[in-house]
């Protein structure tokens, strides 16, 4: 981490979702003091900007009365504040098939403008701190890369954080972030990347990783998210549940888990990833030996739209592209739509008429 | 249907199960008049025993204060009543991976042993009106068929049929009853069959047919429950719902229901019954055009056992023994599986130990 920062030239960072991990992701940069550090806080706002943030971090200590340099209720907000934010890091959940209003290029689009405004010279970058696959294509399908100068930069992360209140969040295990360019040859991404993970480095704190092979590390945090995290979803149990309770204890893993990720690995392969069958066993354990409910099985319970599209759906579509069998995960995903879309209408994003047996779309 | 019944010889039939299903099924013999029809009432004995039954019937209209000729509290106390019944009709639920109290073999077993004290010489039939197959080898290694002279009936019933408080019951659809004997070369079973037809039969209320290919009908039932009714308990969406708020309103049709049919056609012809794949679009339509919510995602919801091992267990042993591949009933199996254990943890049938990990046998 050679980069030098000058105080006079800090960069400007925005952090656009203050959920758990958002707001140990906004505290990392801020407490590294490397950048300028903004935060969009939507429910919590006039909370955190009366209190501020109150942190039990596994990483940091207890914090209280924290805020970052600058809060907005808003992207729109942070948008017209007349500033330009050389970091816009999306934290928010990726639900392509949600509502428009929730997909990450309408979210992050007011402030790419208003950068473009500010200085249409001046490089933007993208950081995406989120599960899945493709998540970057949407991007590149709304915004003309040159144009708007983007930089697209990938984020994997593994921590335990969840926000039990208003302004109150609690980690529980330990920050590690692997970041890379989405594209492995764009010299400035490479750059920007690396000056990240500068800034987000709190030495004995956390851990940050530059990484070469973004498709390697998203590729293998899916043996757990496309295989265990549906799999609970499904059941709306804890992982070892979802072992323990099956018809032998270990058939959830012999004819579940250990096939569905052998997919992920040949859907991998034939995407020109190579992942060491090993890798199985580290999630496999961790499944088995914690009584914890991952994100979409906490997302369903909650009635709140899962990432099941970057997670499962965008890998099962390049099986097909590569003609790669994956009948596991196949049936999984068919399953995990109809939990979607039963979300879908209980939000009243879709409407079932009963009458005619039709969806009607309701929400755009 | 030839049989002729003589008043002074009438057969005594013991109905056990006093759901939707087995009070219809119980008054459908008593209506006929030509067996003496007694019925076990579990839960609600007191309250029928003062009152009777209060029945909306499609096939029968309104009835209100009906009894049977006789009302048991338990099956043990129809054993101890000192009564020869000819018929033994099993109308509950077919959990073998239930509380042991709970398998037909221990619901039927007083009656059996009763009937073979009163009379060793004389045939006691068990007719099974219930899912699923292979459900009349758990009678057969119980007990020996010689020894306690049994007759092994099946029946296959198409009727909706629910108890919506305590003596009433409502009946929607028509009861159609197929009617076989197991072994269909077992003269007395067969001969049995035939006069419990005789004895169902109400002209122009009810259906019942005398079939020679038990198997054949047990098959194709499992096009529907094997299918259509597990994917609904694994979403817990009524059958439209199911195909029409997946992610394109035909990809639980495509992707799930017609694969997962195909399987059971390929299964059921490893063991020689053929299944024309024209049966399919009966079950099909039948799902996509009624908001109805089939028996396993009612028993889920309730937090009740479901039928899976007959309806889905069965047929995959099958398959496995013949080697017939079934990828997409093999899923959702495994993740049913979890769900009955989610139930059975619930009614402290297991008890899972969150320090340990470890599932621990509650009640036998």
């Amino acid at each position: 981490m050679s980069t030098i920062i000058n105080e006079s030239s800090k960069p400007s960072c925005l952090v656009i979702g203050a959920g758990g991990v958002g707001v140990i992701t906004t505290y990392s940069l801020f407490n590294a003091g490397l950048s300028e550090v903004s935060l969009v806080v939507r429910s919590d706002y006039e909370h955190v900007k009366q209190n501020g943030y109150s942190i039990e971090s596994c990483d940091y200590g207890s914090i209280s009365n924290w805020r970052p340099h600058h809060l907005f209720k808003t992207a729109h907000d942070a948008a017209q504040s007349g500033r330009f934010f050389d970091y816009i890091v999306v934290t928010v959940k990726n639900i392509p098939d949600g509502p428009k209003s929730g997909t990450v290029h309408e979210i992050v689009r007011p402030v790419v403008e208003s950068n473009h405004q500010i200085d249409a010279s001046r490089i933007t970058s993208i950081m995406l701190i989120q599960n899945g696959l493709d998540i970057e294509k949407e991007l590149l399908e709304h915004f003309d890369q040159n144009c708007y100068k983007l930089a697209l930069l990938s984020g994997v992360q593994l921590i335990g954080s969840t926000k039990v209140g208003p302004g109150k969040v609690v980690q529980i295990s330990a920050d590690r972030l692997s970041v890379a360019p989405f594209d492995a040859v764009d010299e400035i991404a490479i750059e920007r990347t690396k000056l990240f993970a500068t800034m987000y480095n709190n030495e004995g704190h956390n851990e940050v990783k530059y990484e070469n092979n973004v498709k390697y590390i998203r590729w293998r945090k899916l043996l757990y998210n496309a295989v265990i995290n549906t799999t609970t979803a499904l059941t709306q149990v804890d992982s070892a549940r979802c072992q323990m309770l099956s018809r032998e204890s270990n058939s959830t893993e012999n004819c579940l888990w250990i096939p569905a990720m052998k997919e992920v690995i040949a859907i991998a392969a034939s995407e020109g990833v190579t992942i060491d069958p090993k890798e199985m066993e580290f999630f496999l354990v961790l499944a088995k030996t914690f009584v914890y409910k991952p994100s979409m099985c906490i997302d369903y319970e909650k009635g709140q739209l899962m990432e099941l599209e970057v997670i499962l759906g965008n890998p099962l579509r390049i099986a097909r592209k590569n003609g790669v069998s994956a009948p596991t995960l196949f049936v999984i995903y068919h399953l995990m739509t109809i939990l979607q879309g039963k979300i879908k209408e209980r939000q009243g994003i879709i409407r079932f008429n009963e009458k005619t047996i039709k969806v009607e779309s309701v929400l755009e």
